[in-house]
């Protein structure tokens, strides 16, 4: 499968979330080929800002795996990880970070550029569908407006 | 109760860590002079890098007061926050952060600073019982060495 398709799978979890009334991220962890972890975010129905759909995404797959490290595996995130969720990619060491559009307001570059708040050797891969991902998003903010 | 009184309760967190073998940094969440939540690193235990002490206490606050705001809370930690947890407290909205020692490696501060990572109204307080914090963690790493 390409990048594009594993995007889409992202996507369908971003959908879950809007479908909720959660804002309109997903995420799933991809390992040797296999989906091993997903998550979408679930703040509202947790009472829990931190519950990212990559902060689920990534404990789904610590626990899948019985391994706090990830660094065969890539997580495709529909939007760019705020800071916090910036961070947990860091400890997890993943291999690779593939996400949709960015987020001017919340994405992590705005607080930690220049500098790079992930593992060293972590590769990263933007605008994948970034389109599709931002729209949803944007239709999701102008529904309660 | 002082801040350091409330520190020496984080403290104690923070010793559970090192009794199980974990990196040894603890975290309470206060309001309205009550501890409400604590944590403790169970990174090892749980096979999960993102268990900071600071994410499971916050966490358990949020459960707890069943809001996903804390802006009249205090979470008091033993070392600065790691970059996913200061993003985490920037999603809480949480009034006041006071930590005991910096941490130089993982702290946030090395990849934020000169941006302010946390919510322009929280406050911040660094340096309480300092000394204790930090000597914890060397005695921790130098035991393991």
């Amino acid at each position: 499968m390409t990048d594009e398709e594993y995007m889409k799978l992202a996507l369908r979890e971003a959908q879950r979330a809007y479908d909720e009334g959660e804002v309109p991220v997903g995420a799933i962890v991809v390992l040797n080929k296999r989906l091993i972890a997903r998550g979408y975010n679930q703040v509202e129905k947790l009472n829990d800002p931190t519950a990212h759909a990559e902060m689920i995404a990534l404990t789904s797959a610590f626990n899948f795996l019985g391994s706090k490290y990830l660094p065969e595996a890539t997580v495709y995130v529909t939007v760019e990880p705020c800071v916090m969720c910036a961070g947990a990619m860091y400890w997890s060491k993943i291999g690779r970070i593939v996400w949709g559009a960015h987020d001017e307001k919340n994405g992590h570059r705005h607080i930690t550029a220049p500098n790079n708040p992930f593992h060293p050797k972590t590769l990263i891969h933007t605008g994948v569908l970034a389109e599709d991902c931002a729209s949803l998003m944007k239709e999701f903010f102008r529904s309660k407006r």
